[in-house]
Order: structure tokens, then sequence, then C-alpha cells
């Protein structure tokens, strides 16, 4: 539930799209983009786009365009892509074997390195390079591996103990699946995915906008 | 890549987070609530919490705080949850497969009636009450089952054809999983959610914000 400051989170989910939009036209051999054709993508306004990019400085040139290797560079730097992030999984069951196998985090430079669980029948399970290993082991683990991330796929009664062992061990962002809030210290960023609350948001949409 | 009209996505999202803390603090039996004690709940402030209620009438008595039951009622009934919705999920590969099995929809009222896949290997597999059938029953199911909502856990390029599939044959909200815009008529509203872009606002977070 932790807002980020001073830049809107929405900002970052737009500079996130725009930076996908940008690898795909640079594969296709485009050099340059306007910011409609970024806008157009991105389902949002030239204006906007001009001023999203704003936050960070003048990038592109009146009439020319932004050149696509440069402006997905900046982006990449500005959003903390251009290096490896270590993630931990917490939690083995459904949702956290997911996670533990999707292959689009690679992808994007987020490396498992660790998987976790307290069940000891989901203990030494495989999973794409990772075996599950038992909770015991987090403090140890984070120590020496290092991560930077944390995923929590727990059940709710088990995510706040879990956010303050990691917190407490020096992890610094926490992405939980648990369906219940959390709190965290000051310098620890903890961002809830909550699918049904994803669910509540469309049946708000049925109901209010389109009938 | 659609944003809601009228009332911002935000908002929405507050919302679902107050009917959780109200529907907690029923369970414990509590009669009244503060704004400010919903707005401690929501890591937000009083005045933001009157603000939301009030787009939607007037809540409460000055100093009395509101009734947890009466307000709880009512946000179901904003949101669209006093009701069941039917949902398919196409695509039953890991993603689809740990969210046709996911307890958090039923509680809050998603019924998951079908699953569809295109790998033979995948058809038949049962997963939590249903058995994943063979995608080019989609059209008849959807006639016959009257789906309201589609989740999509298919690979990027299957994406965009689903959701023209999907849209004529009357599906109005559809949540993405794959990584890739999408574009739909005006009347269907598509929602995307990216694991990796939620890393990436963690890392943004890291990099920027709390260094």
């Amino acid at each position: 539930m932790t807002p980020l400051k001073h830049i809107a989170e929405s900002t970052v989910r737009r500079l996130s799209a725009y930076l996908r939009f940008l690898e795909d036209f640079e594969a296709q051999g485009h050099q340059t983009i306007s910011s409609g054709e970024l806008a157009a993508q991105g389902g949002t306004t030239s204006a906007q786009v001009r001023k999203d990019l704003s936050f960070f400085g003048s990038f592109g040139k009146r009439g020319l365009g932004y050149s696509v290797h440069a402006l997905a560079t900046s982006l990449r730097t500005i959003l903390g892509l251009g290096r490896e992030w270590r993630v931990i999984i917490v939690g083995a069951g459904k949702i956290g074997a997911a996670l533990a196998q999707y292959r689009g985090f690679r992808e994007r430079g987020f490396t498992v390195v660790g998987v976790y669980d307290v069940d000891a029948t989901r203990l030494g399970r495989a999973l794409d390079g990772n075996v599950v290993r038992d909770q015991t082991e987090l403090e140890d683990d984070i120590h020496r591996l290092k991560p930077e991330m944390a995923l929590l796929a727990v059940p709710a009664e088990a995510a706040q103990p879990l956010v303050d062992r990691l917190a407490k061990a020096g992890i610094r962002a926490i992405l939980n699946f648990a369906p219940t809030p959390l709190v965290a210290p000051a310098n620890v960023t903890v961002r809830s995915v909550n699918m049904a609350l994803e669910l509540e948001i469309l049946s708000y949409a049925l109901v209010n906008e389109k009938e």
C-alpha cells in the first residue's frame, strides 16, 4: 500500500509501457519516433508523453521526434533496468510456483535466486533452476545471496511477520500477493498485487461506465 | 491499456481497499468507523477518504463516523460486487492454471465457468472444478454460459486475435496477462496485469526514491 513518492506510479507505469514500445520499434529497425506515435501505442496523448518525459530532462527535438535507441537507453536508466536485480520468492504454492517459472522476469533483468516455503511437501521441488528451500534459511540466504527484492506469495496471516523478517534482513522492495494490508519501515517499498481487486475494477467498469 | 472513464482507477482501488478493511472491522464486531481509521488502514489521509466517498453521495455523520455495515453495503453496490460474475480463462499454462485455482476469486463473487487452451496436452486437465476445453469451443461456450469477463493468459502473439474473438462474442471486460498492448472496441474494457512491470516499479523505487 506504500505509494511511490514524488513521481506518480501512473507515470512510472507509462514510462515502462513506452520502453516496451521503443524496444519493439528498435527491433523493427526504426530510428526515430514521434510523441504522437508513442502516445497512440500507449493509449494516451502526445501532450502526456511529452510531459512524462520532461520530468527527466530534455529528450528529442521538435519536429524530428525522439531517437528510439537514445530514449530507450534513458528510460532503462531511469527505471533502474540497466542492471540485474536479484529476487527471492517466499511461498511456493500455486502463485509462487507460477512466478518462479515466469519467463518475463529474466527477460527484464529480474533473476530469481531463491524460492522458500514452510510446507515439507514442497521443499526440494525444482522450479526453473531453483529448488524450494526451507523458510528457516531465509536470513542466511539473504545475507549470502544479497537479493534486492522479495515476492511474497503466502497466506494472508503469514504475510506481515514475513515483511518484518525480510525488512530486518535487509530487503528494501517487496511485491506482495497476499490479500492483506501490510506495514513496513519507511525505507522499504511494499507493493501489493491483488488478482481479485483487478477483477473488482473490471466489475466497477461493467456496472458504472459502459451500460 | 484502456483507462476507466470519469472516476480515476486509483479511486476505485482505494474504494476496494476500504471495503476490505470494513469487512474485517465488521467481522471483529465494530459498528462504526471514522474516516481517520479508514485512512490509517489504507495508507492515505482522512481528507482523501472523505473525498473518495463523497463521489457517491453522503455517507456517515460528522463526529459519529460511518456505519461499518451500511458503508460496506454501499461500497459493494458501487463496485458491482453485490452479485456473481462469471469468468472464463483463456490459456491454461502456468499462469492460467494458477488463476483457475485461485481461491480469492470465488470469495469475492467471481466464478470461473470455463478454461480454454489450444495445446492438446492441456485439454481435459481438471482445475478446481473446470476441465480445460478446446479453444475452438470459445464462441459456443460464451453463448451458452454467458460469462461477463475473460482472463487472458496466453503468449503475446496470441492475445490480440483472442481479444477480437472475445469482443465479437460479447465479452465486455478482459483482464490481460500477456505482455503486449491490446486494442478493443470502445464498449470493451481491457486491463493489463504485467508481473515484470510490477517489478520495474519496485526497481524504479529502489534507484530513485530511497537511496
